[in-house]
């Protein structure tokens, strides 16, 4: 794959052709923080989308998923600070008036618009606020402005995630920028989070789905903080075709390669949200290897990364491995305890069930890492699987109070 | 159930007839407190027990699985400061070792012996500490140890957990009494949690086993302080007939009240641990009614006692009834939105899936409290479900670190 060497990565958000963002703070942050973001695609774009799992979906959730039909999309209007969760009837008619709204000021057709929000749960929002806010944040938007946006969708998130590929598609330069959002309430299937990719690529809409959900499902879906997952979990692909190749899809001889990018883009995305979770000071990946299969390999894995007895040893350094055999043991995965081996990093703490006999303060030295990799090797098949956790410190609970 | 009124509770505990207990400092514990505890009944008992349902199972759950076989027990030795899990053939050898010596020095078959450890995993037990402090366990044994017992069976526990019954069966004074240590690593099925309960009724083995089994589903297994599991749990209940009462059997007209009285030990032991547990300072009973079948309910009931959001919000004293819908809705169990109730102790919190209207003020009040209950009515069914659960804080963070 010696295409993959032309992809240039950068931490800033540089909008990709026919895209336009913009953030302001409506008010519905009490602090004047940026609050309201939209982004606008000045033709339209194919949409893809994935969005949580949980049975309690927020208003916004349900209109996007309604709007997905059409698979083609101009616009996301996004608040922060509110969820439109758990709102009811009147929630949905709040969503549908934000669409509405935006369309009107900003020339686009309504249900090209799609919504988000991101905040609190079970109070209504406040129209009068995002109203404002819809009129403010029209006008500023510029091809610059993905910055401001990415800054308007977060909540407890202490900084910004933005990422943006740029490599070429049929000799054409083709840009591949995203933001997201999301630093508790993560666990697999979708947590708090908010992710909106951008490129003027072409692709065939039903690509650019597959391509979307095979990505969410190894980066998004595999990263957790705190077990639990939120109702408001959206991600948006649009694909606006600006760039002047011809339509991706599984048949294009760069597919593998855009791909590729999709999914490196999701992972660095999502592995920035660990390391933003709340409380967390070091991100760990949870490798499961040898699991009777790929299933069991994945509820290893997870119980092991949100048990919250193994997360709080960790933010007490401290490489407790008997912490991480008793999550094995209540996981619904198979384990046989006398086949366990467990590493941190390279050092093996655990080998058959029993301690390895690697000294404690070795393995305390991996631990205190601000990134290590744990291994646990099942010896019972071949399922594999990694998700990516943290520690779990007193702080995280501060932030939740 | 007019025999029920003759029952006296007490919140110490008075071993009954032919049982005699000790507590002692061996060593285990750094700081000197007691760690090794011996109970002994005179003449043999039946013996019921329940044990972790984790597939990593210490040594000692596995020595205790084996000697229940024989159905009778004259003694149980426990030790705290190391949990001899995770120890492979070794551990299954000094448990074994343990029973050994405790039999020969108390003068009983090493076979009645039971054998319990809690505290670290993973780590060899030091053999030469044990062997010393059940040299000093043995002499010390009364008929008024049970105090100390209690306090030697503790590991991060900040008060003992004991509690007698008193009440007559056949016209004769029967006395039950029991001890228990549990404050983290708790979640139904049995965590970190002894619990042993003593007395001179004769019940018939079989009966007493399923006395024990249908009240640890209702009061062990129905707690959860963290949602980890251990790999240590043990209930042991011993009966030695010494009240002189025709032995006890579903058949025997006063088999209820001795099942009532059972089924209220372990609920209020339960219910201590809970109170007890790690950085806990309120206890929230989580009752689900309305889903689609019990086992829903269990369900629905445990996923919103084990979720994090839910439990710092209760701890920051917010009725954030959101983070609720949100549990039940990634929980298992079918949940619609726009049929869930949800009220803090009398005040409904949510109507149909939308907020009900109770000023949050009001909300708070209930939440404040040392104790309250959570009721959600999912409005799809019949089944019913209670779960103890409690706060999290900052202290549980670092308690465990």
């Amino acid at each position: 794959m010696t295409e993959m060497k032309k992809i240039r990565w950068s931490e800033e958000i540089v909008l990709p052709k026919g895209y336009r963002a913009a953030g302001v703070a409506a008010g519905l942050k009490k602090d004047g923080r940026k609050d309201m973001a939209l982004i606008v695609s000045d033709q339209a774009a194919a949409v893809a989308g994935t969005f949580t799992t949980n049975q309690v979906q927020a208003a916004t959730v349900k209109l996007c998923r309604a709007r997905l039909a059409g698979r083609t999309g101009r616009a996301v209007i996004v608040n922060s600070g509110n969820a439109n969760a758990c709102t009811g009837a009147q929630g949905l008619k709040d969503a549908e008036r934000m669409a509405q709204l935006t369309g009107e000021l900003a020339g686009l057709p309504p249900e090209q618009v799609f919504v988000s929000s991101t905040g609190r749960i079970g109070i209504r929002l406040p129209m009068e606020i995002i109203e404002a806010g819809i009129r403010a944040v029209v006008p500023a938007l510029s091809p610059g402005g993905g910055a401001d946006a990415s800054l308007a969708i977060m909540t407890t998130d202490t900084r910004p995630k933005r990422l943006t590929a740029q490599f070429d598609v049929d000799g054409q330069p083709v840009t591949l920028s995203a933001m997201a959002k999301g630093a508790g309430m993560i666990e697999p299937n979708m947590a708090t989070m908010l992710c909106y990719i951008l490129t003027d690529a072409a692709v065939e809409p039903g690509a650019l789905q597959a391509c979307l959900s095979a990505a969410v499902a190894q980066s998004f879906n595999r990263i957790t903080v705190d077990g639990d997952r939120s109702t408001n979990d959206t991600v948006l692909f649009f694909a606006n075709g600006l760039a002047g190749n011809r339509p991706l899809n599984p048949g294009h001889p760069e597919w593998r390669t855009f791909e590729h990018v999709v999914r490196e883009l999701t992972l660095k995305l999502a592995l920035k949200m660990v390391e933003d979770g709340e409380g967390v000071t070091k991100v760990v990946t949870v490798k499961v290897l040898g699991a009777k299969t790929p299933e069991d390999a994945e509820l290893a894995a997870r119980s092991v990364s949100n048990s919250l007895l193994v997360k709080t040893s960790w933010a007490g350094d401290y490489p407790n491995w008997g912490r991480v055999m008793d999550a094995l043991g209540y996981s619904p995965a198979r384990v046989e305890e006398e086949r366990v081996d467990i590493f941190y990093d390279q050092l093996p703490a655990c080998k058959r069930g029993v301690y390895a006999g690697t000294p404690i303060e070795d393995l305390a030295r991996v631990v205190r890492q601000k990134a290590f990799t744990l291994t646990i090797h099942l010896n019972l098949g071949a399922g594999e699987a990694v998700v990516y956790t943290c520690n779990c410190t007193e702080e995280y609970v501060r932030i939740n109070m």
